[in-house]
């Protein structure tokens, strides 16, 4: 790859082009490497945190969280290592697990995945040995070794689950095995005004990574020109399984965090740790801002977000079978709609409409999410625990006006409500009303009931 | 339903067999009945002709042919068995039957059925006893007897193929268990303009069949009123096993036809067979023009046609996970649109615009049927078979005009086309030119090229 | 609704007969029932404790641990939910949960649910709200409740997850529903020598539960006789949903386990509680002893333990398409063979042999389990990390002999090996050498590797 | 295998390009041709006639008939498919095609297929175009190719589906690139004392078909030796798509035979065919007793049959899950058993035990195929259809000796019978007394019922 200057001679074979290369001695070709899906397990981390992108996580962990109509977070992650050939999946989680689970499970159990393949949660669990929640990244791949051990693979692929973007890991595993690496790093390759947050990477002009600098320390900015050594990391590692095996339990068997800790603890016993840069379209949903900000990149028709649309490397997700979305008299403009909606002479600019949204006449939503709803409520709930909200059925009432909101999944808006942040509030907690604000966005919660006539 | 009147009181439970018996005081329950499940096998008739829907019918069965957006036309029949909990389904079919086999095994293969449950399609075959194609639908559920005796069920539902209704079968098997019944006939309890084509029925007081007219012969209208005795049979037939066996068998072994023949030697021979009256929302995809109407009825938001959002009833069909679709600036009025479209400031009125359909800027649809596309077309076509047609990408082009047409599956429409009928042709073949008229209606055929600036 | 006066006749419907019951007033019928699988929701507890059963649940959680050569434990109770007809199934874990959580992932995920069903494992998590694991049944199930209310059930079914018995809830259930109950108990209706450890239930001559006695106090032995009132309860509580609810948030927010505080707090404030006698094959795998005598029960052909083979109740599990077992020169006893076992001029008397279990020549295996293999080990194993195993392959060696042992999966048994406690053990750990000696019961670990000639 | 001489020009065909060419230098490697599933779709080829295992093809079509205990015949070529990574695969049929199509349906629709796979069975079927049966396998291939043509594969794979083999089609499509051929033939690269029946191919030293003769004409035969130039054609061809649709529809329009009419008619119009040599096992079912022969090779320990237990091509099928085999006191000789069989108190030498197979006290199995049973059996029937049946049980009675004798499913055979071929006869039909003889090996019909002490 070329990635420095005029020496480099590594060869790696982007998308559908070569970009390389000249050594002479380098002949093996990479059929001689085993089949992506035999060597390479993936182990997705589920969850950091609960509370960066609170309140969608209040009762779903990250990567269930549904983002662009019709996909969960995690769903882009999945869907690369699928479209990468990578089928033994594993994802690691420890907050609210369940939803997570459910849409695993259900999305994943059956095709995609081909023989052998598997999508498998392994959740935070009690031992005689372990008796604690997961300590960190590290700490909790440490404690499912021995679950991840199972199947002979030779690396594992460590994943973020909360970033959005598209890579076929099938070329940083080629760098990976032409470079005879230790240990390979996905870094960002470009400028980013935001730092995701897993240290910053020094690299040689072979690529080669010899310094890491953590995220606490103010960490040099990557300019993306020739004479750039430092590129953010972008908490991917590729790690052969003894390297794994040898870092967590036998030379930092303390470490819970892998940037930090055990990939700078790599460098300094002098393993051979290698940069894979990427430049394609990345976003992290560190906050509700950039949740909102990526769920309004896949509104643009001509988008330069996340491509769902991509023939060659679909997104994968829970297949579903619901009624084609019925339409009267409505102006849309800029936005996509989920499958099964129900639009009565609205008025939807710039917006996320997600699966089985109802909105009925006269209202308008601008700049908007709206997350839908599970079910369709056509009748009158049955049991005596939903007759309270009987009154405001799930969805968007008449003539309510939405903007710059997230609206999350089953809330029942009511008439004439205006969810516009009114006030111009920065961040606020409204949770005994229903909603909160973060970032100047509205987020009405979960199931919640603004009653008819409210402004928000 | 009129189940009787004072004497009757029947109590059966068959497969278990308690037959028991009249008793005043007997107030038996239908949970003294097999569960639907174990006892009744359903029969659906893929396709009696396909000249009926030509040229929907050119490359698939009519079953198979996509209807509401999202669904195929035989979808509607198999959900009405599941819902009513009958989960051993066989399609008959030797008419192009590649494509409704693939539906239904890709649909039904995996959930919905729960255990024991299947979807499995019967095609025509060869063997040393019959070398012939199926000779009629009596003829048809003979020649597949010793397969469909595989089960111990104890009735047949025989079921048309084609028809569009919503029917909770339990009802008419409990009036034919109750009554006894050899064979109990589904009968339009309304006026309809047209025959469905399985003759008339006239019936006494306690729903006894007691004559049936033949389709050919001029039959009797039925008039909804008390003193009606006339019915039209929708062919639906509930039929004992024993019954079905001796029928076809013993009885009438050459018979081909279940109304005209085999129904009506059951009531010479003095069998006892019911009617079932049904009056909800029923038609008969007996022509273009019936296909139209219906797939027309489920765009009005209020409408009397199918149900397609049903919580209770849902319609099954095969699961997908497109992407949401995209729409930028535009108007869509009483319309459905199937999942994942992209849809390019166009006007859309009255229309059921199907999977994965793309409208470019200013096309203009209306009244009419998009059918949409089985694949993204994103990129240009790699391989030389479809070279030709690059220039013109599946979907409907810039500035097009769509009136009272159905545009079946993969069809390229160009820039500028109006299909609008402009001579007001009642039945036209231009198969050569990529349609036909049919009813009045421009129907373009699957993969067809019309090319820009084209008239229709 | 009313089952009876004064003469006691509880009416229970066992299997097939209605045993009972004469009231006159008697007219409604279980038809006005609502169908089980959108009226109950099970909840199954996945495991209590871990060393229960240690060390086979050194590695996965007790539902996990194979039984009777083809099955896991937890199949048995997910299985009578499926032959109820109860389909949405939640599982509740928080111990090694992952081989659980895979193996319903598996197993469960297509066939035999049917349309709305699932088996859904809920691990213990942390949330912003509960930070520690579960603290008992009842504490897991408070915890869980805002998943367990989603879909709109009306009773809940709280079953232990490792016993193993067949029940039909169907006939529990309709008790419940004919009484009109607040929860109902089911209870051992024989004498057992040991007691299942959830309290002694007396009982009323209506089944009325009017008193229970913790496991801790000394519990009156129940007595298979007419004036028999107390009985021995098993664990398994239908319970209302609002009275869950409201027993778990309001009355008892602080109780963690359901016998002792839960069930004795609503019998204490007046609430319905009604008992379900069973008086079928049970058994408790409550030591590694009851373990080894559950599965021999399997083992004798007209045996009277659990019946695998039942036509109409199935026991479900992972399905598999392994080859047919081989086996040269074998005389085999009294014993149950699992899939694709390679068994080669071997004894085998009153054995139960996992799936993919190898047997080499002159091995003698007697009274012992052997729960098979994970993969054919047909090759020399590639990586490295496998290397040092290589001379001993996944099996029994040549002319070991085995003897009231248990072996659990993947275990490498070498030549000339003899696994019959020779010093009479009745309790011994010796992990390190790969075994322990419960109940004087040999058990070898998990993949653990047994030198030649050794002698255990 | 011979990859060509002096002359490099190998042809690389990148991902959907054609980039071929010649310099010295170029070391290619597979990996720059396109992955297999994207590029191959395989045409397996149903049955081309019924009578060849008759009276196995009575009620199924040849590649349902049930092989070594767990299989079906077709299970061997779709997973040679599966194993290389093909998994767009068509079955073609239209001879009692319902059994194959139920057994496809099931067995492949879940997993082991990946994204986008399929296995699709294309039973024949009436059009306005064609109104008769399949007159050949190439006359089958060419009324399919609407369907074959919609996935954009650039590969056909023909093959037949009643050979049992183990081929890994990567090399033969590896061959078919390197060569740049239009056609490629796999052929027996060993003597064989009977032909495939596919005609005889005369090779070049470069792999290259020059002649091929018909299996009309005396075929010559082929010596496995250097000078040898005769090859046996195995049926197998990988023909480009667009040399397959020239053939089919421009060249050739009325061929009906690949091997006769279109393989020798692109020999003599210039195409390059090339062959693709294989020597594994290799069986063709042309006969009763080569049937027999082959489930016979999989009962050997060290066979030098048909490898089912081969750890890196697995064998698919319908995966089950069947309670373990139950054997009481038995004595089993180089058999092999599929799942869950109840064996009592028998001898069992050399024989194919199917699943569910039932075998009583005293019984003795020598030699043979017993199929097995659909169905659990354990209850007395309940409909009156079976009542006659129900002194014999399915399965295998006490004291019964069977020898040299293939059992076909759901048989009933009674007390004391001696299905012995007593009077040695070569041939002989019975089928009114439930079987029949063929080659001297005794077939009892599929559900025939064999009185207690008939000696057949």
């Amino acid at each position: 790859m070329q990635l420095g200057t005029s020496q480099p001679r590594i060869c790696v074979r982007r998308s559908q082009k070569i970009r390389c290369a000249n050594s002479q001695r380098h002949h093996q070709s990479i059929s001689q490497f085993p089949p992506m899906n035999q060597s390479v397990a993936a182990i997705i981390l589920g969850d950091d945190s609960e509370s960066r992108l609170y309140p969608l996580t209040k009762r779903r962990s990250e990567g269930a969280i549904p983002i662009a109509a019709n996909y969960r977070l995690i769903d882009a992650v999945v869907s690369n290592c699928i479209n990468s050939g990578i089928s033994k999946i594993y994802a690691l989680t420890q907050f609210n697990s369940t939803s997570l689970n459910s849409h695993l499970l259900r999305a994943y159990s059956g095709a995609g995945l081909g023989k052998e393949g598997f999508v498998e949660v392994i959740a935070a669990y009690q031992s005689l040995e372990d008796q604690g929640w997961f300590q960190g990244n590290a700490d909790a791949v440490r404690r499912c070794l021995w679950v991840l051990e199972e199947y002979p693979v030779t690396e594992f692929l460590v994943l973020p689950g909360h970033h959005l973007y598209q890579m076929d890991y099938r070329e940083l595993v080629e760098l990976h095995w032409r470079s005879e690496a230790d240990i390979t790093v996905a870094v960002l390759n470009a400028i980013w005004d935001q730092d995701p947050g897993f240290g910053s990477l020094k690299i040689t002009d072979e690529n080669r990574v010899v310094e890491i600098k953590d995220k606490s320390t103010g960490n040099p900015k990557c300019q993306n020109t020739f004479d750039c050594h430092w590129f953010s990391s972008m908490g991917i590692y590729l790690i052969n399984r003894d390297v794994m095996i040898k870092l967590l339990k036998e030379s930092f068997p303390g470490a819970n965090d892998f940037s930090s800790e055990v990939i700078r603890g790599a460098i300094s016993t002098g393993m051979k740790v290698m940069a894979y840069p990427f430049d394609g379209y990345w976003e992290d949903m560190r906050s509700i801002g950039a949740f909102y900000r990526a769920n309004m990149e896949s509104t643009r028709k001509c988008n330069r977000g996340y491509d769902f649309f991509k023939r060659d490397s679909l997104v994968y997700t829970l297949p579903r079978c619901l009624p084609p979305s019925v339409v009267t008299d409505s102006l849309v403009t800029d936005s996509v709609i989920g499958d099964g909606c129900i639009l009565n002479r609205c008025k939807i600019t710039g917006a996320v409409v997600g699966m089985r949204t109802r909105i009925e006449d006269g209202a308008i939503i601008e700049d908007s999410i709206i997350m839908g709803s599970d079910i369709y409520e056509m009748e009158v709930p049955q049991n005596s625990v939903d007759r309270k909200c009987m009154s405001i059925p799930i969805g968007i009432g008449e003539k309510t006006r939405i903007r710059t909101a997230i609206v999350d999944k089953n809330a029942r808006i009511g008439k004439n409500v205006a969810i516009v942040n009114s006030d111009n509030v920065r961040e606020g907690d409204r949770e005994d009303q229903g909603y909160v604000i973060r970032d100047g966005i509205v987020v009405v919660l979960r199931s919640a009931v603004i009653p008819d006539g409210s402004i928000l």
